[in-house]
């Protein structure tokens, strides 16, 4: 854990400022403190070194790839910064995590960089420790090393996680062949409605759910479920796979271009939760929204034909809902065919945020 | 490279806003864009694919360890907004080397997250990318993957690096033991005093600074030299090392604490530049800034007596120059006996941004 900051900092040098000593005007706690109390107790990792070095050794497994995967998020960009804390840091966390279970890589460890506003408290800092120390637990992973900042603007945190495979086993996006069928993990479009929520209330009413529904969604949105049991499962038989973090059709059309493949889908077909079901019944916005929303977390995987059988008989026997949504053609391009039989013309289908 | 902010992106959500499709209501290029038409180049490797997938593979060579270290900068605190953008590009990535070299290790690879602020240009990130595109020349590097996003402040840069060294050969900075020899490579005190000139160019002239010796000081500032080429060198012979950023004497207290020794180094020994030895003559603050103002990116080493005279010429042989400057000692804290013989006082020997 570096305590980078201090020695370039600008401020900390200006002479207009106090000084770039360890700060001692407020009551909250200085940047060494912040590592040795928060977060060394995260690196129980030998590599890691208890944070108290610039660096963390990862040893070479043989016949074992590390793969690796970076996801940063800043907030009233990708979470609302009164957001829970624990919330947040299973946002990003997990974020890396499932990247690295659509790839067929067991979670490792993760490095992270904490830009932390000018308005951070202890017990924010506290709350979200735990929540990573909820999921390290969970998920089976440690800190290995990172960076403490201040941020220039709100709050932005960038995780690098490691995740481990057999040699030359990582499943890629451009696998796809035509005659692969489609799947997807659980339901579609949770979250995203589940943020539609947070910014109109009032559309829950609308959509005609009830509470559960409504709090299904936002549980949704605020703590996204990372597929990492399935990687094993993915490995062995999918050709190509990534999780759904761009919305159901953008990330279908990511596989399909990468593997030069087009792919034709059914919208209903695509599974959804009790509380999409009922919105999209009312809303076709809704529905809409659920296909091209994001966040899912989910895994989208094409497998070829033979190896179908086994993809779905390993996942339900592991718990995880698989559903077969469509097949991978030659051509380019993909298809949504509607609940009418046409095709459906998506206003959105993949998003940008600049 | 993922794609992360649009789907999460609660703005592009936002009802009030014009939505979250790629951005085509101004000239820059979007997300999708920004990855392929600037970014992809940079990611060589075949464990990138291109940039096209969410993660990267780095295949584990036996026998060697992969050392990774990951520090970020942010606008306004580690850097000015206005600097220029290859320097800011130089800056977070040799940060990053600068540590790899002092754990002995050599470069291999990095992942970058990039937040940009709302008013960046299509220029600035043109001259920022042909920054990294040098750097990964000289050192030998490419890009393995990451993240763009939109910063909710001002351009946070978030990096991953990667080294490799052969197994269990990784320099820590807990290793110094009694007895030891304290080296440091190049001279030390030059970014900090070219930031005070940033701050204050009037200070050249009342140091006595030559425009040559001013333009060092600016330039050792904006474009750090990580010692990369040392890392054999400190692996085969220091028992304890680490980059100074921190500051000279914040660090070699660092190198002290980790080790649980106590360690004496003569500040007339500190290797200076003419820029430095000139300014230190006429401003006791001067020197003083030198020693404590960090951002040097040189390296700080302990090495056992009968390893010396390999080290020294180890360095020498391939134009590193290194200083003999201390001893390690029993106990605990350190010493810097100054110029008159007496122990000095510093008023601030380690930062903090908090």
């Amino acid at each position: 854990m570096s305590e980078a900051g201090g020695p370039f900092d600008p401020r900390a040098n200006a002479p207009s400022e106090t000084g770039g000593g360890p700060a001692t005007a407020t009551s909250r706690p200085g940047e060494f403190e912040i590592i040795e109390r928060y977060l060394a107790p995260l690196a129980s990792d030998p590599g890691a070194a208890g944070l108290s070095d610039d660096a963390a050794v990862i040893t070479a497994e043989p016949g074992t790839d590390l793969v690796v995967t970076k996801d940063a998020l800043a907030a009233d960009v990708h979470f609302f910064a009164d957001d829970p804390p624990g919330s947040i840091a299973s946002k990003v966390l997990r974020a890396n995590l499932s990247d690295l279970a659509a790839k067929g890589a067991t979670p490792a460890g993760y490095l992270m960089a904490l830009a932390l506003p000018s308005d951070w408290t202890a017990d924010w800092l506290e709350a979200f420790v735990a929540g990573l120390a909820d999921d390290q637990d969970r998920y089976g992973i440690t800190l290995l090393g990172g960076d403490t900042l201040k941020a220039s603007g709100g709050l932005t945190i960038s995780i690098t996680a490691f995740g481990r495979l057999p040699a030359g086993s990582i499943v890629r996006r451009s696998g796809a062949k035509p005659g692969d069928r489609v799947f997807v993990t659980g339901t579609i479009g949770d979250a995203a409605l589940g943020l539609a929520l947070r910014f109109e209330p009032g559309k829950a009413s609308a959509w005609g759910l009830d509470d559960a529904m409504a709090a299904h969604l936002a549980d949704r949105y605020l703590w996204p479920q990372p597929r990492t049991t399935a990687a094993a499962a993915v490995r062995r038989f999918a050709s190509a796979a990534l999780d759904v973090s761009d919305g159901l059709i953008g990330d279908l059309a990511h596989m399909a271009s990468s593997s030069g493949v087009a792919a034709r889908i059914g919208a209903a077909d695509v599974p959804l939760s009790p509380a999409v079901a009922q919105a999209s019944r009312i809303d076709p916005a809704a529905f809409e929204m659920a296909l091209t929303g994001g966040d899912d977390f989910e895994i989208l995987a094409s497998v070829p034909e033979q190896s179908c059988d086994g993809f779905r008989d390993a996942l339900t026997a592991i718990g995880v809902p698989v559903t077969e949504i469509g097949s991978i053609e030659a051509g380019e391009g993909i298809v949504v065919v509607g609940r009418d039989g046409q095709p459906m013309t998506l206003a959105g289908t993949s998003f940008s945020h600049f």
